[in-house]
């Protein structure tokens, strides 16, 4: 299930050229060409997924299980002294390419940059309705 | 293999009281008590792993699967417009406790959050020497 428009597709067919860095049958792990840092890569599946809510269960299975191998040997071959995970859904999310994929960013000490969010302080009845909702 | 002086084997093994919006025999699902947004929750395995190097491939596979369950099912409950899932390791990465965890964070529009990172400008020829240098 390819889609001509998508340029990951593209990419993860080898239709374009990329700096991959790993390659199976279901999977093509790229360099991002505006890396968060050095290593900062992409797993990318070899089907079209629009995002997370399209993903079968194998494929986001095989996923992470082939983020923390490579995060393994990104961390250890880069030297990198720790590793963030970012997998992000529609355009709300910070989703720019509509094809599912999983960002795989090296950390090293003062590299300058800041993936968190801002916390906030709701009320314990508000937390525990909010969980009441969404328990089955 | 649970650590005593661990917060989230207490959280996940019900030793302490949670929101808990999930649990089965290898993990509890609790809504963050410094949510970044409405219904930001955090996959924790019940067994210690201090981060992602120490995971079994199981335990991924099954945490990503959950994921795409939880995200699915969080979106439409919660009326979402969009989801990340981050995962960080180590403290230069912003993990803050050492045992494995998993943000499953739902997007609003204007939530007024922004989990991203600035995005860098190598030349082609360091990609291709970071890319050859991470191929085995």
């Amino acid at each position: 299930m390819k889609d001509d428009n998508c340029i990951f597709c593209k990419l993860a067919n080898g239709i374009i050229p990329t700096n991959s860095i790993y390659e199976d049958e279901d999977f093509n792990v790229i360099l991002d060409a505006g890396p968060a840092t050095k290593g900062h890569a992409l797993i990318i599946p070899k089907e079209h997924y629009k995002n997370i809510y399209e993903l079968p269960d194998k494929t986001a299975a095989d996923a992470f299980k082939l983020a923390k191998k490579l995060a393994i040997k990104m961390t250890d071959k880069l030297g990198a002294d720790g590793f963030n995970i970012v997998q992000n859904n529609n355009e709300v999310a910070g989703q720019s390419v509509f094809h599912f994929h999983m960002h795989l960013i090296p950390r090293y000490e003062g590299d300058g940059q800041h993936i968190l969010w801002k916390p906030t302080e709701p009320d314990a009845d508000v937390l525990k309705g909010i969980a009441d909702s969404l328990r089955d």
